[in-house]
């Protein structure tokens, strides 16, 4: 398969496209990689840290003609761009995002000349940090990446695809863009708001008292480690899957209204059933 | 200072006080350790991973007459022993818990006649797992331990207490009890709350589907982790801590409520805005 690939273009050079860029420039130092950002700190940098071979703006002719773009943009990029960029790339061209959202995305090029010539993928990797700086080659070893809609792609598509993430290191799991979104929503957009406003509500009460923060263990810093995670790329996430996150959300809201009640009337029973029903996580978690 | 300690009992061989046991134990070995524990799988534990040199009742003469008693049970059963485990101890011997709530504690021992043998302490270190096995003698280096109150000690109180954490390791910080609970309540029970109550929402939602769990990357385990910590060890925490935590717990779900109806409003400029207020726990995190 690896023949096939001569050249590359990411977009995004940020922890997911560098992280790409840097596990395939390990293996295949021969392929050249192509990067487009439109943020010049994330463009010089990425050349800094060696990412990619060259910067190009996105509707060059290297971008076009490149065998695989990888889009590792926020999602609203992603929905904006990905149309006019599969009109333009050559026919041999494969396009594959990385969104965290795919129902938009999935939803908007249904129907586009092109739309074989896409992959719309979502590999569950990450960390709170981002930037080129926070790119390393083994982040996606290891885990899942949510492949939707497979059958919609060509078969040099699917090939390429299974490609890119089997050298990452990574195992695809198939479903339809839909599931993926209502399931996301639990397992990965609520988690962030949660941290978020927990970092919110400790931070506004907490405000005149940094030294307090001495006090908080692990435990703390580990339900707020999310609340490190960048605006621009969560608003526009929580933005798309606005229908199925909503519900999660107000259920969360819900079961804390409820569990505040209990501790509110010192129902000590009440209390510790719940907590022995969220104890069930640990045979999911190992 | 060491040389004053002989003997010392346990009340509690779970994650805390078995990781005492054998703290004490690999500095000096010479000094005997008593372990008192209702849970009799608790104590056939202890004495074969050899936390402990002798099981005792909590009334005998060896724990009566110990140099040293520590309290690492729950919250509710400090309360309910301390002031007659008082009452019973030798006037040299020194009480001291671990409880991870002060006021209620210190309240209720205030003006017990031996109140100046008593030294009320709380070391932030815990994982989310409980019981003997889960001891280790490493837990407690390096972290914080808050001492409230610590002028209604005598001063061979203080020196025991400033004795013991500091040969595990910790760094003494001084506070009054209500202002130990107000801050905890932010800082370390909210977060159990919301990870309590993340598990739970997800768990009611995703209850026919396990293998859904494999899509959880590991912002959605960071923020779980402690959901698996016990029920019985966490009741009464909340409870003793009932008003400053109620207080919390309010805050926290109006915040995520704010959030969410900006949310539904598909606002994305407060939304944003709100995100990056979180970030600024950054700050206080490094």
């Amino acid at each position: 398969m690896k023949k096939n690939i001569n050249s590359l273009s990411i977009f995004g050079l940020g922890l997911i496209g560098g992280s790409f860029a840097l596990s395939i420039k390990h293996q295949f130092p021969e392929i050249t990689i192509y990067g487009v950002d439109q943020n010049s700190d994330h463009t010089q940098k990425a050349l800094e840290l060696k990412l990619v071979d060259e910067i190009k703006l996105a509707d060059s002719l290297e971008v076009k003609q490149s065998d695989l773009v990888i889009l590792a943009i926020p999602v609203n990029a992603i929905h904006n761009m990905l149309p006019a960029l599969l009109t333009r790339i050559s026919n041999n061209t494969v396009i594959i995002d990385t969104g965290s959202t795919k129902g938009t995305i999935c939803h908007q090029v249904r129907n586009h000349p092109k739309r074989a010539q896409f992959v719309a993928a979502h590999p569950i990797a990450g960390t709170e940090y981002s930037g080129p700086e926070a790119a390393f080659p083994k982040l996606f070893a290891g885990k899942n990446n949510i492949i939707c809609e497979f059958e919609l792609s060509h078969r040099a598509a699917q090939d390429c695809a299974q490609w890119l993430f089997n050298l990452v290191g990574m195992t695809n799991v198939y479903m339809d863009a839909e599931n993926h979104d209502k399931h996301l929503a639990y397992v990965s957009h609520l988690s962030h708001i949660s941290s978020f406003m927990l970092g919110l509500t400790v931070l506004n009460i907490e405000k005149d008292e940094e030294s307090i923060f001495n006090l908080a263990g692990s435990g703390f810093e580990s339900t707020v480690r999310l609340a490190r995670s960048s605006p621009e790329m969560w608003a526009p996430i929580f933005l798309q899957n606005k229908k199925y996150l909503n519900n999660a959300l107000k259920e969360y809201i819900s079961q804390l209204t409820h569990f505040q009640t209990k501790l509110e009337a010192g129902n000590d029973e009440e209390l510790s059933k719940l907590m022995h029903q969220a104890n069930k996580i640990s045979k999911v978690l190992d």
